[in-house]
């Protein structure tokens, strides 16, 4: 399934409810931001094991793909308002990423954590 | 381009480095969750026309542009490694909202405030 | 009322249900995180003059306060176990932020939006 | 150190800045939720005994202290903008959790991942 093709299901949804008019920008960032809380609220009291066992269950799968799912449909709502290519845009980035983390620095090492010199 | 074309590029990416070791489910939804945090900082002190506008400007688009593609590598590779697919879970749950957020009586009401009785 | 006593009151809450076992800082910074997900929800689709009247309706009131004790409450336990006295940590930022936002040029500027220099 | 105080001395800082016009209560919960993304990214690829250890290094534990505080400083504002008295809140709130965590049937269960029955 392309991306286009399941932002086009997503705009279609809000448009025939008339929302739209709701979804600034910034209104979206905060709807993307509250989905990826209730995201986190299913992890959060796990441990590293007990995260990667979570979708063995499957109700608690189930759970899991309703919020990852509501996180990426307001992702595409947003790229959609401002007009963003979601596909190029991480292609894009990925090429920033390859610059600022060389393979051979970066092996083995989180990036964020502890930042390359 | 399809989703699983990106996400071979995002989980590429990561094996090349060996970050695959530090991409439990719970660790990536923090690092999603850290993304939006640096989405929501572009757009925190806009009012909601300055937030419709903030990407005509060419430097805050590639920042912008920059961010959410942060957000969907790591939703990618949670998606990845929870072997969740992202296209269908979308469906799937466009098909709950449906049922959730009925057309004649969502049109124009911002679903999640007043939430429907 | 002081910092301390309601971190009293909140630690002795979690010692009493044997909660203590789940609290390490990772996990509370992402119960933070979810907890601050669900106030986002509750501001996400209005606007500012309706963000600011939020409160004047009792019955919002109550949600609001619930979630933003909820937020104070992971805080002051994610400042327990890492042994940070929340008082001194906010003055010693407050000093660096006057460093970094001098008044005269941070006057009217939304500081993070418009970096200074 | 009182609540109180803390407030005074941040909304002070807010004050000679002129920055009261960009706090809106939707706003100062963006910047609210940044911050915790800026302290996320802090413990994000860390095992949980590595969360523990963080604070051990000096430098790790100001910059914990410094993102710590800045959730806590736009905590302050949102409560001083939208008149909560946050001690009594999480007194408040504390009291609905007794009722609905009650201690022998709480005890050693992380309560929002398996929701009491």
């Amino acid at each position: 399934m392309t991306i286009d093709e399941l932002q086009d299901l997503v705009t279609e949804f809000s448009r025939r409810r008339d929302w739209e008019r709701f979804h600034t920008p910034k209104n979206l960032v905060m709807a993307l931001s509250g989905e990826v809380g209730e995201l986190t609220e299913l992890f959060q009291w796990l441990n590293p094991e007990q995260s990667q066992a979570l979708c063995d269950d499957e109700q608690d799968r189930v759970k899991v793909e309703h919020e990852v799912a509501d996180v990426l449909i307001y992702l595409l709502r947003l790229a959609e308002v401002l007009d963003i290519d979601l596909g190029a845009a991480v292609q894009a980035k990925l090429l920033v990423n390859e610059e600022r983390y060389p393979v051979e620095l970066s092996r083995g090492r989180a990036a964020k954590y502890s930042e390359l010199g």
